[in-house]
């Protein structure tokens, strides 16, 4: 019986969750250890159709610089980062084309495909679907020389401009489910290579989505040894000063902030090891990660 | 880390039956404890407005007899009842109209209201809904004599001969729940007075609902003192001849026979006794009484 | 010859009006001599049905204090009326509940579906359709002292707050002609007893209805001996002031007033006792009554 | 009082029609004195405005016999009638064409959008919308001489092959009165003379409309010295054999039935000297004429 | 090959424009030698049903006078023209209303309709389509004795005054081609005799066409010996003061200037002797003409 | 004068066509030349953007040999061929994704949207659009072993079971053109390598399209020196048998019959070297290859 209580009190804490968020888009980030680990790849998939199946159009947008390096390798080229960013010279970019777009993006179809979903892939050379410029040149008359030397070196390697939510929609009309390599459209065409997390926030505004959602390797913002369950954008600046929001943590929780400045209503950096961490987070009151809030 | 999991399992479990019966028509028999308990009348109601708010469109059946009874007694009449079905004389049955019509029909419908529903009340006579004869008539060139002598003694009681289901559709399109008393309306236009299980039955005949589910205070059907979790109609039939199935229970499993016979794809015998018995038998695999199949 | 010409007048006369009413909303309080005489009851059932028939929406609103008082004496409770109003202890308005929206609301219903309608009943509980708060609370900080001893007298007694129009036009759209006892909801969901010309004025005003009709045993309102066919609301005010409108017909008369007040287009007051009033009132230059124009 | 009991009747018997015959096609034939008289082209105009205004799609077919004989005259060319049909040579068609199309459809046009209509004028050419073939050449292999002979002195004379229904619904959607006249479009796109009475039996036949209406200077089919107020397909056959139907009153028979046979639910023969005869016999069970039913 | 390059241009040349002016409505003015000569007469029906066929919506504005001038010596009156405009006395104006509409008219309906058009032919009296008044009466308080003098000598000559954009509209929806006489209803429903040039140029205004198109017999407006193939407004103000613009020109050049300031966007004076004048001004880059932008 | 005409004849001859190819699906299997010549490449997109532009539906299908072969020598793969036909191990496979869906078609996606266009790009992988079994195994209970052993050394290559005319139909709706690369997804989901003009045949039969165009680097299928213009299908049949269809022409005409066969309904295989081919092949009379047709 106290089961039966248990289950009925997750579906009355559920069910309004499920009718509010119908008809919303949720943009999810994924990398990491739910990438790589079967088990974890199979609950994300599941989520994914679910979210899908109940209503809500989620928005698929992956990493995947692993296995750029060790493609580079095998073509006998030396992966090369400056500040966790990738030198991206015109070959390497080939190289990161082939892998994102060619190979694991269609790898994340099929594993969705697979759970019963209809997704579809693309990079941000479709339509365009990601306009962008080389990165240190975005909105600059002319840069400082310093700042331009040190970016000139990362290459072919992107600040997203604009980002075409027209595609999106059609695509969510279309009942299908999107995933996209966070590979952008130069001025003059050619591909520049995207953060992740940059291009996740930078759909994630363009459709004001109703979340956006990162998924990581940590149990999310962390201070004095417990995870922060939530906080807004001001505090997650004072985080940051004070060096509590610290390494590869800072990039995430700028990707929340720059999100919520462009009307997303809710981020969340998650701990993407614990099984269907999205369902967790989305449809109860549990906490699986921390939230940062406008 | 344990409760995580399985919370994550309900909602895994819940999440394609939400899907698969969004806009289906679900008809409920409310009566027993879940009429009278306070906490168990609050569950239902939220039950109720939790499956209107994910689009599932509830239709409520009441019934009403202890409270006839009270009135009569007030009013100097002596209840009385043939084979457990109320002798009905005009003035029961206007007693009839005005408690199940103007009390218990508005009680029901102002407790959805207050968890947030848009409930309307009606009668067999809105519309009108429900057409009736008085029973023994329904489709005979004469009855038996002495089926007649005893039938006639029932007065003002009634089967249904045809439910107007272009109404529930309208109300449904409407986005309202509607709750109906069991009160017939004659080939004059008289009232009729009607079982609710009958009533529930035909109702969802009528609107070829996904289920009929009819509360009650017992476990559903036992056999060897355990509950039958599930059955088909004909094995139902057999337990019925082996009086396995006895009493009270007979009429309500002849109620779901005949709405399976009428395309009802599910019924459930459920023990209303249970919190959010609603909820637990539609959403999860755990058994809350009996469901008898096609 | 002469009766072809006055019928191809009467015609002529007629159609504009049926082109300009299509489509409009008419708000009828129906009661006194039209409820009682058969004929009557007839007549006025079968212009309810013509006019929806034409794509009119006519919505009644009806009372019933003679049945109240008869039931309320067959139970043992002595009617009492202060400055015409009901005092209405919590076991009387279980008893108008009872009669108002069991019995007579029903029997309206009843009457418009046997000329060929498809009418459905309900009271203000029902949506809810009509909230109230009890007489002498609404809008006020605290009430004057006298004032306030003197309304407690009247008890469960109200005053419309609100009318929820959006269910009589999801009603409308399904093509259904609503009857509605003047039953109001309490803010904790208690049924309070409104007067009928008021909830009618209400229901009128909340639908920006075309017409709002009153039907009265009278010919109108009288001045000199004659009745005043047509007056606008200033000339109404005048007359209440003079004495002229008195007794019963202030209410009416103030009913009309609040009505036009809220973007009602005409209020009229018509002799019920004349069968066939409102095609006549509606179609015709003819007058059988008083008009009560902005 | 007699005088409101009268009115209301007349409109308890007509709201019905209005409602049955909305949406619903009228061809009328409009011809003789109600397109002289002053008095009666005003009523008749009136009608057909006031018919359009409750949603019926009256459709007018006029002739013109007399004016073409004037212009023909004035251009010194006398006119020639075989059996009663005017023998058409290609200067008289280009009258025919001028004085029906250019002038008396206009007239009548101007005259509807006079009392408030919204008329266009067509002739069998525009679309085209009436094809036909000089007469005695319909679905014949070869005309036998003597009647070969015969018909070719009547000229540029034809029978409707074909009545394009596509735009007279195209008009009716757009809610625009269409008055056509009697002009056919031959093989060729030559003009032919088509006789009026026929003309609107085709475009009936081709709309399948509700109603066939023709005009005339009678009062109807009569018999032993009284109108027939309505007789059936064979009837009418069997009077037309037994001389009974005679004349002038031949063809107008035959039009009738010619449409009956092809679907128009019922044809009239109206005493055009009645003002407001259309009027009469669509929303009244007065008789103004003879009805020819299936 | 050269052959093939050639075609490939072309088409690359027009099909952006055939997308462009897809769904626009291009008013074209016929008249003159087009009018006449059979191989121009059967290309301008073809371009006109081609324009139609990929969704461009044209609309004809024809003249007449030769015909005119012909029938009235043919019943015995001699035309008179005061600054190129006819005296048009009663019995004139039936003369034009029989050879525009009644002829003229439907002779250019059924070349288009023989070129597998779908045209109908309206006068300004259908709707009534175009209002006028009597020329030198519009927008005048009272005019100068001088000019009043002058004017009234022309008797039923014509100004529009209004329009009826939706009548027009209105045919277009249902995919039907409008010819237009030039004649307008006067305020009493008479007929007002109108220019052609000004006719087209009103109704252009009146639907804000893409295109007003005048079909002349000459190269456009020439300059130097040459023709201006392109100029402003202004520029052609200019020309008209200098009298490079003069004599029959003026007045097209004057329709041309009243269209652009009421908000057609481009009119074209074309040489309506170049057979496919108009798929050459429309889908090419080829002047065969004068174009007149704002 | 001449050049004029000759323009006006290319409108004329190429108008019906626009018209009759609006909303149809043309699919374009592109390949050859016409992907390598810079000159080409543009034309190419620049037709394939003003056919969408002016309502046709292109989907493309590319090949791309030459540059899998490449990218496998770079990694150190000898590429090995069988009758024509890829050897494809797993290692190979990846590169063939990496390089089709990673590489070309983003490079086609980019020349398309550079001129104008809206595309996006997918393999049969995504949706999953198109589904293939291993090469033999195609509808087969146990293939003959010789024919086992000789096809198993083929490897990852696949025939098309089935293609998703529902995603494309949905990227149509959305006015996107869609660009294909030719890879399969198996039954387990694992990619496979398909002909390039099968796949585009087997795009073409599930969208019963328009027409199935295959570009080549020769004039069309030649007889006797001389490009045959156009054939049915079994002339076709004949040729082949015959050997005057011999070599590489053999499955391009074979794909071209099976297209027919289901359902579409004309295909071509032009010559890719021609300047705008597509635009002279649609809408001229011109022959720019050959057509085979039902």
């Amino acid at each position: 019986m106290q089961r039966l209580i248990e289950k009925a009190n997750t579906l009355v804490e559920a069910l309004p969750y499920i009718k509010n968020f119908s008809g919303k888009t949720f943009v999810i980030k994924y990398g990491g250890a739910a990438q790589i680990d079967e088990s974890l790849k199979n609950a994300f998939a599941q989520d994914i159709v679910l979210l899908n199946f109940i209503g809500i159009h989620p928005v698929v947008v992956h990493g995947g610089g692993p296995r750029i390096s060790a493609m580079m390798k095998k073509l006998g080229k030396e992966p090369r980062f400056i500040n966790g960013q990738r030198v991206t010279d015109q070959e390497t970019m080939e190289i990161v084309e082939m892998v994102l777009g060619g190979l694991i993006n269609k790898e994340i179809v099929s594993l969705i495909n697979s759970h019963g979903g209809r997704a579809i892939g693309l990079t941000g050379k479709d339509g365009p679907l990601i306009k962008a410029v080389k990165k240190g040149t975005r909105g600059q008359g002319k840069p400082a020389r310093g700042q331009k030397a040190r970016e000139t070196d990362l290459g072919l390697v992107g600040d997203v401009t604009e980002v075409d939510r027209d595609i999106l929609l059609s695509l969510q009309r279309e009942d299908l489910i999107t995933v996209i390599s966070p590979i952008g459209a130069g001025p003059g065409g050619e591909a520049l290579n995207i953060n992740a997390d940059s291009a996740a926030s930078a759909v994630a505004s363009a459709l004001k989505a109703e979340k956006l959602i990162l998924l990581t390797d940590v149990p999310g913002i962390m201070e004095d040894g417990k995870t922060v369950s939530t906080l807004n954008g001001k505090r997650a600046g004072e985080l940051m000063k004070k060096g509590v929001v610290s390494g590869g943590m800072i990039p995430k929780t700028q990707a929340c902030l720059e999100a919520l400045r462009a009307g997303v209503r809710k981020t969340h950096i998650l701990d993407g090891r614990v099984p269907h961490c999205l369902l967790l987070e989305i449809f109860t009151n549990e906490g699986v990660g921390t939230e940062i809030i406008p």
